[in-house]
């Protein structure tokens, strides 16, 4: 699950690096981030290093070939904006019920593996936004971290209730993609605080 | 202490966000990574894994209490420019001398430990600016990271001398905090190298 | 060799925190972050904590020392942008060299350690970039990682090999030197993406 978690945030990974005009290489570096930098943050911080996207070349196979598929037939006429999104939140479902249960492998408590979970799933999305100067998606977009959050969530509750491993992940991921993929399709955003201000003036902070 | 300037650091982090117009999961995450960015770097320099704000519930909980009390009270008529600088100030003092003393249990030597405490007080802030993609404030402020290796450095320095404990970290953190706060209100500045470039030059850059 | 790098790149991280008006303090965090987030984060990932850049102040020490001179002695006449690169460059190149050897050293399997020696060249620069908001040199510039590829690569080929290790390490820093600076000098790139799109869209983006 985490290969193929890795490869749909490699594609989204190198189709922002493509749509952003980085050379191949970039692109590689980018998709590699992308597919890597979350799954890397959560195995640092519970312990486990070298992490597994550096110490198993499978990885980095993975997202060297997404990569290079995306750069070599990107095609112009794609509907970029959504096709990006859509692996985006394929990618965050995988990745964030795979870090929930690594984590509670690890011996974390509960609600720590499903915060991990979460840092798994957007990890790599932060750090391709990051990497080519964008403010996170998961930031401001529409139901992003509350998506990978519910997977996590999800899938440490399965645990806990000792429900089979597989029906319950892919239930988890599938719930995540679920909402993710509603909430861009409805237009469903969470409250933004109430102030007096004008957002223009925000450009000049 | 850590849970103070955990609290008050995001609140710093929770203010930019909602300024920044982030919805309110934007708001939770920028104000954990505010309180916690900082913490977590040291730890995991130090070896310290999992980090103390990942395996504690309770400093996940007192950045989302401090990010939603932000969101929701958040008053438009505060000063918010200055409230941001004081939380940030306050946040930093703590820090950087507990962030001091945490590397010197770990067996740090002396000059590493103040190191790594300032990078315990000037991390959260780094993590909360690049998120938003804005240059951190530590790289340009008056006085900031001085203030944070003043308060890490006398903390040491108090230890090294065999000082009681608690009175030592009250004044390290009181002094990183009244110079910070001086350097704001008499507009103290390091100074800039002198170059012939005319400053309007390096928007091109 | 390890030292000459740090001096290196910690002269590139200086300029362009002068040039971008950093006050003294910003440009040595700067010098800092360029000569070290590489080497930091590869210890990190292959579990060497805390790493040679944090527990030896000698690292600390020569980037501090190439900060300030670039601090007091920055010649506005130099023909900046060239001179950041060939440093840039140096940089890269004993870097990637260093860091593969030190990856091979803990055990990871040749493929990984010429990955790592490139994270080791390439991170400072990211970090650098990174800090100052702009989109990391290494996602669009002729040839840099693929040059600290190329150093790392041929100094793990070298290990395998049994080569002896200085002539070694110094034929393939060497190479990796050439490699960019040829870059820069001829204005070789890497292929873009064919896309219909028209460049000017892209900052709408």
């Amino acid at each position: 699950m985490d290969l193929v978690g890795t490869f749909v945030f490699a594609i989204s990974g190198a189709m922002l690096g493509v749509h952003r005009r980085l050379d191949v290489f970039g692109v590689l570096v980018l998709s590699f981030a992308a597919s890597s930098a979350g799954g890397i943050m959560r195995d640092v911080l519970i312990g486990a290093v070298p992490p597994t996207a550096i110490s198993d070349w499978r990885y980095l196979a993975t997202s060297v070939a997404a990569g290079l598929a995306i750069f070599f037939w990107y095609s112009p006429w794609a509907r970029l904006h959504t096709a990006i999104q859509l692996f985006d939140a394929a990618g965050l479902a995988l990745f964030s019920v795979a870090g929930a249960e690594k984590a509670l492998t690890y011996g974390l408590d509960p609600l720590m593996a499903a915060l991990l979970g979460m840092v798994t799933g957007i990890g790599g999305g932060m750090a391709r936004d990051i990497l080519v100067t964008r403010t996170p998606t998961v930031l401001q977009a529409d139901i992003y971290a509350v998506a990978a959050l519910l997977g996590a969530g999800l899938a440490v509750t399965g645990s806990w209730l000792r429900l089979p491993l597989v029906p319950t992940a892919i239930l988890s991921a599938l719930a995540c993609f679920a909402l993710r993929v509603a909430a861009i399709h409805f237009g469903w955003r969470l409250p933004v605080a109430l102030t007096s201000r004008d957002p223009r003036d925000d450009a000049a902070t």
